[in-house]
């Protein structure tokens, strides 16, 4: 059972320290705290359990830090920085993890940029030693890459010419579309073993800037302080502490206090609830009892948890094919609460929660199962819940009462939240990348901001895919789930993969749709995963042997 | 040994027929005439020889009958319209093929589109019966699809629940983005064996109108005039025709009067010389001397031969990893015929080369072999031919003359060609994409326009890769094609394909970049292709075994 819950004290791979506005984030990975057995982590290379902390640490710092404006990034070892990811651990890995782990990889590296571009954190990265591979992918996030102008440090990506499987965390995308590396120099780079080192690594555009070794330190501290300057997060700001999570596993349930999900092994169906808070609605929101409730404050913990709930659900349940979201409770409670923290986002606490939830749908779009959402009696889709019912891959709602029971009939109730702040990867918001043929239909649902909308004006709208009644709710849903587990679960990833993001592309789209597609080819492929595959035989002496046709 | 050369009287299974503006394109593939051995074509399904006969007529629509304005395709059989690429042959395809064909046969979509947008020979798609799988995919190509709204015809993609693959042929791009469906209606339309009928078809915007089984030829030929009438195409042109081919095959060598392919079977490297014409430079050219010389005139006619020599070289020689490109002549030719068609595209024939030109060389950008170009004394990289050096991953310049030549150094010249004309498939520029990093290259570069720019200017430009002189030539090329040659090969298609297409992405790259990269995965998985995968399994009644871990 992977777990993604850790904080600093518990760190085993890095070293968070702080000097004013700028925090400095040292990996020191310990060889033998890995995640699985059968490998170590020398050289700084990493495994799940490094970016796991590493994950944290970038979302403590938005959290529990405002006060830093600049983030250095450096090595705590003597002669490499990081020589990427373990390829003893990914030799040995399932397709599924290495899949899921690059996956993860990747949205961390983007929390990273996503931390500089909006929260104004901004990342420098201090190269001694090699930054080889996924080392000097992490570095490609940062906003900016000093390296010691020594013989010692450099700059690769070898994966292919090691490893015969592509740098997978970015590296091709990012060395053309973000540093836009030639094109041609590029195809040098990624093919050259030892890397590039000292000022053709800045000609190229691969690294910003060079210094001298004995002027290292001092250039990094200096440049850090410039961002730092440069940055206009808030001043005397007091972080919140992300507390632990309370969290109670089951053989078939995880349940967190806003959060549940129940799973069927029969049907491979994960049930994901969202509640609302069981108070009534809060009439005293204001900025500082949001303070005071911390970690606690309700938009904030809820989306901890689902975040927490869908990584547990990625890694540790595989067999799970389908997810299916529903919510439940007060819709007038999560409607005060969507509108406080959207109208609130001068302050840096409620911008960042806008801004975590934001990259808690990006990875609910990303995630590789079926998502479906049922809008049942008793349900609060209202605001950022109302953002699931558009991730997912379909959604039915129904229309009217249920035989048996009191509550009124479902209604889905949309705000500002479906009209910018949650873009989603491709750049536009999910209603914008739904009514691509209607354009016309987005404005149709912001004329009708704030109504408690029944299953026939949301099947008039297109906000849902199908209204069916009590009477043939069970029959379809039932139908629906079990069609849905006869099919290839490859083919569906495949499918939903190409489905999902319409529209326009950024470096983010191309780097799941693209580079990690060819990625996950490449990891099928004898000549990378064989026994006589190149991952296979690193470090053996033994020379790989090729399929030598060109796919 | 596949040949794409042929024409409409050797068709098998297409009927090419005209009436003023209207050409009209019927399918009725003869079942037994395949590719190769192993099945038959039923249900106007098809594989690499029906794909081979549709390139050739869209190319001679263009070419032969500049008079067509519209291009009705629809089915000669009675109760179908075409039932997709043939499973049997898919079932028994090496992956090599798998993947080489479904390229084939979206770039000839593309062509289909590049047409209608191009040249405004618009196509209109008239489906009686069912357009399954490929077959709903070519509709997707056209600007308007019309259906029959009877009990039996539908548009469907059933290759998720029937054969555990994706629709490869831009299928699910096209809809979510040509076509715009709303994902969720996409979802369930992707997972719909029966596929969709009647007006529903419509409403989801998967066709653009459906008219009454009785009415329905007539409502076709009157839609298909009111498409020839807003077309701009010019009036009373007369086509050229499209001769056939000159070329001469031995074991290692193709070679037509200006293209010469010679592989060396060691090194597996295919070198590709593009010749200039041998006469002086022309000093009589005109629209009227173009059109006697027809399909010899030189800009078409090295055109076309290298548009099959990349055909020939992508499907029968697949060890071949690496191609390398040269030009032979005088560049002062080269450079008077590039002048004379840029100059001329308001006439249709030259205006038909250049874009014949554009989708070569995206052609050429697609294939998935490592691609160089070497700028050598005795070279004409001009004009579009030095659009080449922008293609390959990387150039190599030859700096002075040989030891013992008499010819002088090489120069590389850039004309109009490298500024506007030739974009790539992500919408911009060779150059544009090449100096994303530093856009004022683009400047500098246009500044030097019609230059014979040495090593040494090329250099300073970024033109070029390298520029050894010739002490350095033979062992740094050498090393260069040993060091190729000792990479996985799939790793090299993989992270050429990431390389290649920075900055903008279009539908076209989606469907090469994202939706191929998918198929290409799937096409490796075992739920796919396995002994019990649903493709191998097809048809046998028996249900596939499939592994049920989501990736």
């Amino acid at each position: 059972m992977i777990d993604f819950q850790t904080n600093p004290d518990s760190y085993k791979h890095w070293k968070l320290s702080f000097d004013g506005p700028i925090a400095t984030l040292s990996m020191d990975v310990n060889p033998t705290a890995t995640q699985f057995d059968g490998y170590e982590l020398k050289l700084n290379s990493y495994d799940l359990s490094v970016d796991i902390e590493l994950y944290d640490a970038v979302q403590r710092l938005r959290f529990e830090h405002p006060e830093v404006r600049a983030v250095v990034m450096n090595s705590a070892k003597e002669k490499v920085f990081c020589a990427g990811a373990n390829i003893r651990m990914l030799a040995g890995a399932t397709h599924a993890h290495k899949v899921n782990f690059c996956k993860f990889t990747n949205e961390t590296r983007n929390s990273i940029e996503d931390a500089s571009k909006n929260s104004q954190q901004r990342f420098l990265c201090a190269i001694r030693g090699t930054a080889a591979g996924g080392g000097y992918e992490l570095a490609l996030a940062t906003d900016y890459i000093m390296m010691a102008d020594d013989s010692n440090s450099a700059v690769s990506l070898p994966e292919v010419p090691l490893l015969a499987v592509l740098p997978g965390t970015g590296g091709l995308t990012r060395v053309v579309d973000k540093r836009k590396v030639r094109r041609d120099r590029a195809d040098v780079f990624c093919t050259l073993e030892e890397g590039i080192r000292g000022q053709r690594a800045v000609t190229w555009r691969l690294v910003d800037e060079v210094v001298r070794g004995s002027k290292f330190e001092e250039a990094v501290k200096e440049r850090a302080l410039e961002m730092a300057a440069s940055s206009y997060r808030p001043a005397n700001a007091q972080g919140i502490e992300l507390t632990p999570l309370v969290k109670e596993q089951q053989d078939n349930s995880v349940t967190y206090p806003y959060v549940s999900v129940e799973i069927d092994r029969i049907d491979r169906v994960a049930t994901v609830t969202v509640h609302a808070p069981e108070t009534g609605v809060p009439t005293d929101l204001s900025v500082e009892e949001a303070f005071a409730q911390g970690a606690d404050f309700w938009p904030l913990a809820v989306c901890r948890q689902l975040d927490d709930a869908i990584l547990h659900l990625r890694f540790n349940e595989l067999d799970t094919g389908t997810l299916i979201f529903k919510t439940c409770g007060n819709a007038d409670v999560v409607a005060a609460y969507d509108e406080f923290v959207l109208e609130n986002q001068s302050n840096w606490l409620m911008r960042e929660i806008v801004l975590y939830w934001r990259r808690t749908l990006k990875r609910i779009d990303l995630t590789s199962r079926t998502m479906l959402a049922y809008v049942e009696p008793g349900s609060c889709f209202v605001g950022v819940l109302a953002e699931l019912l558009f991730s997912v891959d379909r959604s039915y709602m129904l229309e009217g009462q249920l035989e048996d029971a009191g509550l009124p009939a479902a209604t889905i109730r949309l705000t500002a939240a479906s009209f910018g702040p949650y873009p989603m990867s491709n750049g536009i918001t999910r209603l914008k990348t739904r009514f691509l043929g209607e354009p016309e239909t987005v404005d149709a649902c912001k004329s009708r901001l704030s109504e408690n909308l029944n299953a026939q004006a949301c099947d008039a709208l297109g906000l849902v895919t199908y209204t069916p009644d009590f009477i043939d709710w069970d029959q379809e849903t039932r139908m629906l789930i079990e069609e849905r587990a006869s099919f290839s679960p490859d083919c569906l990833t495949g499918m939903e993969a190409n489905l999902r993001f319409a529209g326009p592309e950024t470096m983010e789209t191309k780097i799941f749709g693209r580079l990690s597609a060819w990625q996950n080819w490449i990891f099928q492929r004898p000549n990378a995963v064989s026994k006589k595959g190149a991952l296979q035989l690193y470090g053996t002496g033994a020379r790989p042997e090729y399929d030598l046709k060109r796919v």
